[in-house]
């Protein structure tokens, strides 16, 4: 589901839409997913790790059918679609582009095949170069939504990596999507400070140039009380903390929803985490290794953020707390760009860090829609509006999200039970 | 679950902790509550309508626990326990206070029966007389705590009711908890209406005297855009259009998880609407009725309250909206007291109508904490903090709401798949 | 389901086939059957303990309709239906009699209440006092009915029985249908004997005189190998052994289905078997008692009773093997007429015993029709029939057995898993 | 599950325990798992269609591991495992090997990739091929568990190409397995006829020189009643009037758990068959397919061959009397040699056709123990006896079985509601 939300209403052109800057920015990202596949074998690629996840090769696909069915059939005269059938494969959840292969049966897609799938992303490539060759280099609207492609495709970029940990994790062998290890941190986890912010009558929302999703808008203005927010993220050696002091036992701590997982689903530890012979290890990208105590705790659900607050005498942020401490931070961490592919140990230094990469951060705050927020009509509007209900949202960015994809905007979004996305926290308080 | 909300952390006295003025509430509630089960045969109170309801022997014994837990056992010297055992009989969700049946298996409980939960209500009431009597008439905790007992019961004569409906609507014989049936409105539907509001900074929550839930707090500001709200409630002609005109097999009206319910569940009408030889037909407390077209909709989830009004291009009220609106008009109408047991039509005139009473109305703001919101310590804090994730706030009351505890600053809340409550909606829109 | 079979075939009359000596037995199962709900609260006769129970209610309505449905409303001129609803309510499973109440939703069936089921029984007794009065005396079609009707109430004794003692067992306070307890056994277990049978062609299946269901015949005969057979049931302390033994955690004890059971349900012990502070108890009709070390265990599978038989080296007896050993026994031994409501210890002696009451003896039978068995056409044809698959036979009787429901070609059947009624088993060995 | 089973107690040689013999079935085996997997792409191999399939890598890799557990292992000294972890990945259901990859998680085994299995392979054949160099020639037990091992794998063979078409049949391009297409039928399907087969004491099961599974012995008498079966399988024209006559909406023709099944799933047409514009079309393993009217009727349930033959006023027959009649018949057929991939309608004639080959044919024998029937101690006891109870036996051989595979007294079992085998049925009646 949590795939993009896309923008309708842009009515000033966003600085990308330069077509040039635009061919640039699609054919890397394009470029860039392929890399993202090339260390995966053939049988990686088409298996779905669970009902949430897809195959890498549905990414490779889906992707691949946004531009064809949103850019190129109804744009590109004389285009030829390269197997009408690829509709109903690799529509994702567009009611609007009928009927579609169930999601929980991706797996089943054995065929078309990797190289069929190369091949047609080779296809609607060219298709690709052919609209900026043409006259539709300035056609606003094919422009807009060529942006809106490149965006999409950068979103699952991120999930393509967290459905192939899961893929992994799930694995007896626990293979590694990179061999080698990320450098461990040398230092001391840094100690933990409370900052302090005003309250207030705040915008929030996005507004102006540069791209945003849909659901990032209408800017609008909030009341914020005063409030604190921690430095940094909370990381594995606090965790273990809490689980040492019987976090996962504890049903004060939980909401009910969540103490029902706990009680179920047998939840004792983070969703990578196992133990073996007394000692916790953890599966990442990088294969199964000794946890990292200063690095960011990953892969928790909401439930479990919401606990670890209890516990620690805090809170969570909202997302405008969030987003008004990001004020004036550059957009830059530990991201996709950054090629490290797990979470860091906080930087040395004060004042906020870790905003953006790492992990994404749970928010308090229910996924909804803003004031006045109308989604568009046909099916680019399925893209956000009909996920606003029962999620929350959570802010900054990952190790795995793309560097251009990060905006002090962005609003991705998680139901609280689900655990498998780059997903962690940062404290909140009353001032 | 969507049992009351406990207050914590009341500063001021409540009007009604004048001692006498508890009591007679207190004994009036408790005698109320008799009354309702009172039309019930013997099996009737025994079986659980569904894994969300309870026996109605169960709201009787339920409520007599409280205040055995909460009040006589730790406050009343030498009260002694009418039998030990009723604490995992009767315990609903206070993990605090130890294991419990498992709710899906209440209706297993034949024993005690009807008759010993008579006793146990005597019993605990007669040591509730004695407290009164004694000292402890002027123990504020105490009559704190009384006092969220009397609205905890109130409560439960509400779920007591939409229980016994539930049960009834499933039973072949679609037997009437009241025998008749309520007058049917002679004149049409009044034309509907949309009001305008200014926007603005407002305070929200509740404040000063009169009792409150915990979740009704702390009383905080809010900003609001103007909009629009509509005078009267949504009623069944105008759902019957709306599902002639294909309502529930439109997904583009739907929520993501709205529709897949729609498909799960074959949802093609509200809960209680049954098709008998090409007519429809409403199972109510009444019996199984003619819809009463000028009637408000009633038993609807939220995803169909929100299809609805996607439907009739408008949206449902933010509570925030709901009670700013509700500002100076006084909390009357079709509840429990009017002994109607079913919305009615709206009455004529102009200005805001049924916003008390008929049904709850489903409002799109997520269920969630108030800031500066913390639950009480101990099992009474597990009253309704734990619950704010997944669900939705309701506001007014409904037609089953005992008068006394309708109130401007209610939250009433539910998942939004739920249908077995009085839940119906009213119209909002931007200015 | 394993509500009796119907006898559709029998050319020769029965004994019982005098019109008195029926109307003798007719009567006096139907008192019998009010006698023992008797005991029961009028909830407890209306819950419905488990997905495979009925309430007590049910029983006592199925029962009445059956003769309503299958003598009154065919052959007893001007009979008037008591609610022609009631069909739909307490149909079991008679496809061609049309829709019916679910199974598993029996419970909610509150209406119609005890005192109308009660009504109800007495106007069908009235009409079937009516028949033995007038001219269809003599009617043999009618009087096979009724005497078919005779079986079947007999058959909801023993359900009505083994129902409460689910219901009972999952109610927290573990209340007794009966109060006291039986006497317990003051001398020792006896010991255990094989018995040596000869092989050879052997005569199975009812024929003759005398009642039997359509699933006893047609009769034919068997080859028998030689066997041995034990002289008594399996024990409780024969029991505890195996489970001391690592039974319960050995899968190369098992069939792959009852292992897959044992882990999905965490099987330990007999299902009525709990401990507490480190010892055994038991929950039977008499309430919650200690483990009777020398009386037959109860309440476990088919997976349980062969996963004990291999770990004794031996096995269970096919069906024809316990038939023929039967052969010249009276069937006679603890039964409902013994009025213990538990099984019992072997009585001392030498030879088989316990052969008929105490336990049902579970046989490693899969329950198939005899050679040229052919259901009866229209709704009693659905009797035994379409059962015909996936269970096994049991044979015997047992503590909750009408006596005179009792014989050695009798086939009781249930699904391996299940274990609520009262089931046992004895063991069988190559000679 | 239905994997093979295993023989532990052959007191004589087999025919094929002539080392050479043995070896060149062996490898030949081998090699033709090979070539049934090399149409497949990667992907292909690597999905499991359904939680009773397997990946065909799976089965490529599981019967490897057979031969190494069973017989490198403990047999040849100095063999190097090829990789102990694949003992978790590739162990069915061996509880006495220890724990294993969950089955319905089969899919999820990327790694090992398929080149590795193709290793794992070359490994173990390597070594097979110096246990018949080596002294091991001649030790019986050694030869004894190869050619277990060889049935075993013919089993495989036969699930593998089932499993694709699951697979297959699945995914929205309906791919082919092979290309081009069965010669379809030029002449009419021939006529039905019965043949009369006396009854009387008859030795059946396995018994003599030539390999069988544990399973089809001890040798024993039964009894057979004079009978009636029909010379060929019924067939898809026959099988369409059974629908066109409502057989899929009569509850009176169905046993109780197919009829629950039917409304469940909504069955109402073979497994493999679709309606497409009003024409019914089969899946196949040449791709989407015109059904062949004279063709038999394949991939249905015992459920529903049941009903067809209750519907059809026959029965099925027993093992015992396929048995008998197979008896003095040559096993010859449309079986995996005449590489057809499909069954294929009868060939004129007279007398029984069709018994060996085209499709199994289901019996209305519950698979049980024969007399006497002890399963081995260890891993390999596992083999079968585990799985007696709740299957239907299941006789003949499929156009999927190694010719070298069948026999008359094998016993194939499936779960009744199971339909993705090639399984159809031969009717039979009373003499």
């Amino acid at each position: 589901m949590n795939a993009p939300a896309v923008a309708t209403s842009q009515t000033q052109p966003s600085a990308l839409r330069d077509p040039q800057d635009l061919a640039d920015s699609l054919f890397r990202t394009r470029r860039q997913t392929h890399c993202l596949a090339a260390p995966l074998g053939v049988e990686d690629q088409a298996a779905q790790a669970n009902e949430d996840a897809s195959p890498t090769k549905w990414h490779l696909a889906h992707t691949t059918w946004f531009f064809e069915t949103f850019v190129l059939q109804p744009f590109l005269p004389g285009y030829r679609t390269f197997d009408p059938r690829f509709n109903y494969c690799f529509n994702s959840y567009y009611e609007a582009q009928g009927p579609r292969q169930p999601r929980a049966m991706r797996g089943l897609l054995t065929r078309p095949t990797c190289f069929e799938v190369r091949d047609y992303r080779a296809h609607v490539d060219e298709a690709l170069h052919a609209v900026f060759a043409g006259a539709f280099a300035k056609d606003e609207e094919v422009l807009k939504r060529i942006e809106i492609g490149v965006h999409h495709e950068q979103q699952h970029q991120e999930l393509l990596l967290t459905d192939i940990l899961s893929l992994f994790a799930q694995n007896p062998l626990r293979p590694a999507y990179r061999e080698g290890g990320p450098l461990r941190a040398r230092h001391e986890a840094e100690p933990l400070h409370f900052i302090q912010f005003e309250g207030g009558r705040r915008d929030v929302g996005h507004a102006g140039e540069g791209f945003a999703f849909d659901n990032e808008g209408p800017r609008h203005d909030v009341l914020l009380r005063p409030f604190k927010l921690a430095d940094r993220l909370v990381n594995n050696a606090e965790w273990a903390a809490f689980m040492s002091d019987g976090g996962y036992r504890a049903p004060a701590l939980w909401l009910a929803d969540g103490w029902a997982r706990v009680a179920r689903d047998g939840w004792r530890a983070p969703l990578y985490w196992e133990e073996r012979d007394g000692q916790w290890l953890e599966m990442t990208l990088w294969g199964l290794k000794t946890i990292d105590a200063a690095a960011p705790v990953c892969c928790v659900s909401y439930f479990e953020a919401n606990a670890y607050a209890r516990w620690a005498g805090k809170r969570l942020p909202t997302e405008f707390e969030w987003e008004f401490a990001a004020g004036g931070l550059a957009v830059a961490g530990n991201m996709l760009g950054a090629d490290n592919l797990a979470p860091r140990p906080s930087p040395p230094g004060s004042g906020l860090r870790q905003m953006f990469g790492d992990v994404w951060e749970w928010t308090q705050s229910a996924y909804a829609p803003y004031p006045g927020y109308r989604p568009a009509d046909g099916a680019l509007g399925e893209y956000n509006g009909k996920f606003m209900c029962g999620q929350h949202v959570l802010r900054g960015a990952s190790c795995a999200t793309p560097d251009a994809h990060a905006r002090r905007t962005y609003r991705n979004f998680f139901y609280p039970h689900q655990r498998w996305q780059f997903c962690g926290l940062r404290l909140a308080d009353e001032a």
